[in-house]
Parts: structure tokens; C-alpha cells; sequence
């Protein structure tokens, strides 16, 4: 696996790697945390993502001599590139469940160990899991507005961020999506695959009819046939029913056809009426063409008959966004907190190890996450983090925490979960998110709070360097 | 390499090789143009890259016993999976050079080969051409406002999407930047790499001043400290030149210092004036957050004291694009030319196999493209795409062929490029564009046309399909 080298990685990590070792810092114990400030798409929530991949990567992160030769050919010293050799990731990561929901400001997943190693190794975490949980939320937005009853398959592999496809694939599954495109996805994770046909097929005839027989003939199981090539009311769709009839005589059933251009909503509604004269009900309508969840959404105001939805670009390369804006800050070096200063509130971190709980309603729905120090139980209220004085009461009985170990010594805790499972899970979880979060226009803002002590700590520390660093 | 497997594709290339195969037509010769339709970030030009990346894949791609298991256990028949155990690609690639500037509807690309081959390798030519072109365009961008006197450095991974970190580093060299943070994309592709330092080694310490003073001394050139974790100007900055001053001592030299907050423009011109007067005119100034070609407009409208630009999310991911739209049509089957009609004129492809001439002022200057047949001379005039009726005169000894045979029967022609040469190329050919195709805001539109065989045959052709598939 080409990307399972340390090299993955910022130059400044290793420099920095470099200078904790030669000044023989490098063995204390760090911690950071994994936290993203802004929700992506104007959106509520988060659909947290990637982890799997992010903890199979720490269990084989290495560096190969090679990798070691180029460092010294990059003036690394010798004494550093010595103890690289020798280099894995041996720490604690605690985590929220990958498939789970997440909130501005509250950790994510927390990281423990040797501060080179942490130090090392953020890159490819922050890479990793801001990507994969951006398209992650932005599957399960797409999902939330097509409805449980519409199928989902993304095709996006051709847009995608050259092979970050893989990564795309995966992410949308999770989120919410039935089938990828993406061959090499589908068995790398174990996902199901899907595809209909491109016009070059039926160009490369010099008739639409005898090319939609050839294909239907090979292929015997979830036939699509792409109705648009030349003209999708007067030949397309009648070729396609000429075929259905044919596959009828044989025992068999097509599948769909697809539409890829033109008035989605109403050639669907037409070649719906058409079809069902035919008497092919069952025979299903695919759509596709710069679909993203606005246009679905006016799709379904319409009343489009489509079953099948067929998404790419905006979904792989997460539009209008691009990235998460996840970060990965210090809160504890050598047993004491740390504090990032900042004028802007915002900026500064958390100090300290921290344990997140999440609040439950009697419904069993989510409604709001506190952030505590690491052993402390579930707080009985929660102050909020930017806006002094201001504060919410929290009823402790109705709290779980959110991370948990997942990664001791290095070594995964438990069995790498599959992404069907965690599709699953994703599922669930957004089911206990209240309506008004998951809206598109203005989401109500999810309430993320902090503990009396660890409010404490940050002003406290906050005092502190400002009397040092401040004149 | 875990990419270079065929499976890395559309399951639909799949199902349509199947079908080819079963068929017999597997082996028809067929061609396929490599274009894009909108030029991203409201631009006026694409800098062509991944080319060869693209074809160092399309020499090393196969399936593997594994992948050939997958393809059965996904119904696959036994006589297309025994086809498939010999896969390579065997075709022919006349391409535009990589660090080209191509415009809209332009070929930029032509792969002929075996159908099945060409359609097989469809998704990963777009995935690697669509990303890497728009990541080089977005970077010459960058450059460009930025001017030659700037450093350019990319350090993006972070925000990447996922594995794409590795070609986006790439592209954005290309593009014109001088280095990447991407320590693995500097080994993989020859480039410079560089990087700073970060909050968490600051915070590490309980003194600003001793965590300067370890680091510069663990890293003796190209110490950039970074001077913004507690008070940018009353503690970062004069730290930093303390730190300076020592090093002067023991005869080195600081390079810069970074600002990562608060207002780049006050704050670089104020540490400018600060280290001046403490005489260390030498030492630089970088600035990072957020920045993208805008920002940095922004900046130097002010005169901003910045010499470095650090330069991430928006410049890996493309915002606000994340994708160009480049596609993959066949335009010649089986010796004869194809063409896919639609009511939009602008989604019919100009059929047959062709060649783009570029036409170039008395000084050296892109004056306009005009598309013809393979074989053509370059014509003495051009007709409008999309309006019917619109010509331009041509003088056809200004004239350069941009398509060229890069590789035959599945071998790369000559050596595979340096990406400082591509970067070079790029530059250079940046310089031949005018001025008024590369400001940001309406650009003027480069002139592409086709020449009157090309007209006529996509008229004739269009009429043929009309006529047959309309009632």
C-alpha cells in the first residue's frame, strides 16, 4: 500500500520530530485533539468518517529505507533518521464511533503518546478524516432529502480528486449511499458495485436498437439501458421497451433506463407513462447529471419519477466546500494542559484531556454534547464556550459519553468494522438527530457546551500566558 | 503501486467491455477525444497536467489474479475474465504536451486503440487529467497575482482529499509554486519541500523564547519560526530576533518568520519594520491562513511585507470548482467517425479523428485554435463552434500542431518529463498567453474554431442521425 509510509506527511512534522529528539523531548507524552470549527454545507452536524482507515494506517505506519535515504539526502540528522528506523505509532487513540454525529468544537478523537509520534502522524489523520467525513455529510444530506425509498449510487470517479476516488467511495457509502461506481472501491471495502452503460457503446453502432439488444443480451442481471444518446422519447425509450418486451419472451426483466440529459422531471414523468402502457412497471427509471441534494430536492418537488439516482461530482469532491476545516491541537504535553492563545476566542483550544457526554431526550434524541475533563462524570450543566456567563442545565441520568478507546499501544481495540455496519450505524444515529438540525436553510445550531472545571482551566491558563506574553 | 490496477475504473467499462467481448467487436479500433467544456474559476485558460502520470498508468496497467477473482465473484463470464488475465493497454495517445495552456472544446487528448481498452482505461484518464489540470490551473493563478518575485509554497495535505494529496502537490508545482510541505510528494516527483514549524512545538515548552531557540538549533538552515501562539508583536517577533541576533553569533542566519493569524497586511508590514531596524533585513517574511489567489490580491494592493505565501486548502482542492468537466467521447469507430447528437450543440462531439492547430501572433502570442482532421494542414480560416455562420480568417503559416504521438502501441514515446521541466514549460508558455485571457474577472474568451471538414462532417452527420432517430 503505496500511502502507508510516515512520509505521508508535512515537512515540518519531521522537523519538528527532529528537534523534540535531539533535545531529548521526544519520549513525553502528548496529547492532541481531533476537533473541526465550522459545519460544512451551512449544514447542522457532521457525520463523523474515515477512522477505520485512520487506525489501520497507524497500525502499519512505517518508514522503508528508502524513505530514510531520501531524509538524509534532505539533511536530516543522522542520530534522528537512526531512531526513525525503528519508527510505529505505539500511543492510545480514544474516538467517537466512526458513523456517528458530530458538533463544532468538541473533540472528535483524541490522541495520546510519545509527542514525535503524535506529531508525525497528524497529517495523515487530519487527511483522512476531514476528507472522508465531508463526504460522509455530504452523502447523508442527499440521502435525507431522496428519502429511504430512493436508491443511491454514486459514480463520481472520473470527477473525483485523482485517487482520493477510493477514499470518496467509501465516504459516500457510509453515508448513506446503496452502490459506487468505483470498481476498485467496491472491493477493497467490500461495498456493492453498480453501472449502467455510456453512449460510446451505443455510437459504436450504427443502430440504437441492435445496440441495446447486444448489451441486454450480455448482460443478464441489472440491465440500465441509456435512453438519450439520439433521442430519448422518439427512440430511445421505445427501443428500450422493444427490448424489455424481448427480455420479457425470454424470462428475463430489464432493470431501468437511464436519463443523463435534458428536463430530468419531465421526460421521467413521460417515460414513466410510457413504460407503464407497456406494461413495465417494474422496469425502474434512473437519473443522473450534475445531481447534487438541491437539484434532488427539486426533483422531488416536482414529482420526477425517478427511482434510481445516480450522483457524482458535487458529491465526491464534497461542493461547495471542498474540505472540513478539522484541526488537531495540543491540549496536554508532560502530564500539564496547554492553551493556544488567540484574540479571537475561537482559536484557542481546550486545554487539557477531555471527555465528551452527549445528552439523550426522553425520545431517545440527541440534544446536546458537553465537553468535561477525561474522568470527570457527566456534568449537571454546561457553560457556553464563546459567550461568557451564558449557561444550560444538563440532567447527568441522560448522558453517554462519546469517546472511547478504539487504540492502545498501538494496536486496534476490537475488529476493524465494515463500512456496511458503519453505514448502518450512521443510519441510526441520524435518525436521533431532531428534524430542525438536519434542515438545509439555516439549521438549528446543535448545543455544545463546556464543564465548569474545564472552563476554568482554559481561563485560568488563558491568565496565565497573557500576563507572561502580553505588555 | 495499489492504483495501477485496472480495476480502478467504472464498473459500466466493465459491463460495456463484456459486451464488446462477447460480441466480437472488442478488437474494433476506436478513438476517443480528452476535452473540457468550462473553463473553472471563471478563467480564462486550463494548464494542462497528469499527463504523465496518465500514461506511466496506462504502461503499467492490468488486473491481477486477485482483481480477476473479484470480477467472477461479481458474475463476470469465465471467457471475459480469460480475456482479461493478458489485459494491457496496446493503443496510441496523440496528446497536447503536459504544461500546455488548452481552452474549451479544443481536443487535448486522443487515445485510439482496441474499443475495449479505450473504454476501460476511460475513468482513470479522466480522474488523473480532471484533477491535476485544475489543481496546475488554480497554482498558475496563484503565481500570477502573486508575481515572480514571491515564494510559493504549498502545504496543503492536510485539507486534501485524502490520497489526492500526493497529485495535487504535484500539479501545484507545475502550476508555478516553488515547493510543498508534501514530504512524499517531493520524493515520489523530484521537488522541493519545505516547511516551518507549528503552534503545538511552541506550546510544548513553557517558553516561547527557549522553544525558538531548540528549534532553530536543531534545524540549521531554512529556520522559518513561526510568531503567532501567545502575541505576534509584543512576544513572536521579538523573540524571533533574539534568536536571529544569536544566530548571527555562531555565524548562520535565520530565514524568515511566519505570521498564521490576525491581519497579514498590518502585522508583516509592522515585523517588517521591527526586524529591519533591528538590522535583519534578510530575514523573511511568510504569512499563511486561508490565502488563495483573492487574498493575495488583496495583500499586495496593500503592500503587505510578505515575501513567502503558504498556500493550502483552497489551492488542493480547487476551490471553488473541486472539479473540471473534462469528458471522454468517442469520435471514430471502426474507421468510421461517430458523433452523439443532442438538442444542446454544445453536447454534440465533433466526430472523427482530428488535429488542433494553434495560430500565434508576429510576437509570439496564442492568437486562436482551430480544430481539423488528423491529416489537414492548417486551414486558412475557422468556423464557430456553436454559432453557425461565424468564421475568422487564419494565416496558416503562423501555425503549430498541438496533438502529438506521446505513445504507440502501449509505449511511452521518449522519457518520462521531469516535473520541473513541465513546470518550466508551463511558465514559458504562460508568457505566450495574453494578458487579457488571465485576469480573474471576464476574461477575454480564446478563440477556438473548427475547420470547414470538420463543420460539414458534424453537420452531415447530425443530419443522418436526425433523420433516423427523429420522427
Amino acid at each position: 500500500m503505496m500511502f502507508n509510509t510516515a512520509l505521508y506527511t508535512d515537512l515540518y512534522q519531521l522537523a519538528m520530530g527532529q528537534a523534540y529528539f535531539l533535545k531529548d523531548k521526544h519520549r513525553a507524552e502528548a496529547s492532541f485533539d481531533y476537533f473541526y470549527r465550522k459545519t460544512p454545507f451551512e449544514g447542522g452536524y457532521v457525520l463523523f468518517c474515515g477512522l477505520e482507515d485512520a487506525l489501520s494506517w497507524l497500525e502499519e505506519v512505517s518508514f522503508s529505507e528508502d524513505d530514510l535515504k531520501y531524509l538524509k539526502d534532505q539533511g536530516f540528522d543522522a542520530r534522528f533518521l537512526e531512531y526513525l528506523k525503528g519508527f510505529r505509532f505505539t500511543g492510545t487513540v480514544r474516538s467517537v464511533s466512526e458513523g456517528e454525529l458530530v458538533f463544532p468544537f468538541a473533540p472528535i478523537l483524541s490522541i495520546s503518546g510519545p509527542v514525535v509520534e503524535c506529531q508525525i502522524v497528524e497529517t495523515f489523520l487530519l487527511n483522512t478524516l476531514n476528507f472522508q467525513s465531508l463526504i460522509a455529510t455530504k452523502a447523508s444530506r442527499i440521502r435525507h432529502i431522496a428519502g429511504e425509498d430512493s436508491i443511491l449510487s454514486e459514480f463520481g470517479l472520473r470527477r473525483a480528486q485523482g485517487y482520493a476516488g477510493l477514499q470518496a467511495s467509501r465516504a459516500a457509502f457510509a453515508g448513506g449511499f446503496n452502490s459506487t461506481s468505483n470498481v476498485l472501491a467496491g472491493k477493497t471495502y467490500d461495498m456493492p458495485i453498480s453501472g449502467t452503460m455510456a453512449h460510446a457503446f451505443i455510437q459504436s453502432y450504427d443502430d440504437e436498437l441492435k445496440a441495446f439488444r447486444d448489451f441486454a443480451e450480455t448482460r443478464p442481471e441489472n440491465c440500465v439501458l441509456l435512453v438519450d444518446t439520439y433521442n430519448t422519447l422518439e427512440s430511445g425509450v421505445p427501443n428500450a421497451i422493444t427490448v424489455a418486451k424481448e427480455m420479457e419472451a425470454s424470462g428475463r426483466r430489464l432493470m431501468g433506463i437511464r436519463l443523463d440529459s435534458g428536463d430530468l422531471a419531465y421526460l421521467s414523468k413521460v417515460a414513466r407513462n410510457m413504460l407503464d402502457e407497456a406494461g413495465l412497471q417494474y422496469v425502474k427509471i434512473a437519473a443522473s447529471n450534475q445531481l447534487d441534494e438541491y437539484v434532488i430536492r427539486s426533483l422531488k418537488e416536482q414529482r420526477a419519477a425517478i427511482d434510481i439516482y445516480g450522483v457524482g461530482t458535487n458529491l465526491v469532491v464534497g461542493h461547495e466546500n471542498g474540505a472540513l476545516d478539522g484541526v488537531y491541537k495540543l491540549c496536554s504535553f508532560g502530564g500539564h494542559p496547554r492553551i493556544k492563545i488567540s484574540e479571537n476566542l475561537k482559536k484557542m483550544n481546550f486545554p487539557g484531556d477531555k471527555q465528551v457526554y452527549r445528552y439523550f431526550d426522553s425520545k431517545g434524541f440527541y440534544t446536546a454534547d458537553a465537553i468535561t475533563g477525561v474522568d470527570a462524570p457527566p456534568p449537571d450543566g454546561m457553560a457556553h464556550p464563546f459567550e461568557p456567563g451564558k449557561k444550560m442545565r444538563l440532567n447527568p441520568q441522560e448522558a453517554r459519553p462519546l469517546l472511547k478507546e478504539v487504540m492502545k499501544d498501538g494496536k486496534r481495540i476490537g475488529e476493524l468494522r465494515k463500512v456496511k455496519d458503519i453505514a448502518m450505524a450512521g443510519k441510526k444515529n441520524l435518525q436521533k438527530l431532531p428534524e430542525e438540525h438536519k434542515r438545509f436553510d439555516f439549521p438549528h445550531v446543535y448545543k455544545v457546551g463546556l464543564s465548569s472545571e474545564i472552563e476554568d482551566l482554559r481561563n485560568k491558563l488563558k491568565a496565565e500566558k497573557l500576563s507572561k506574553y502580553q505588555k
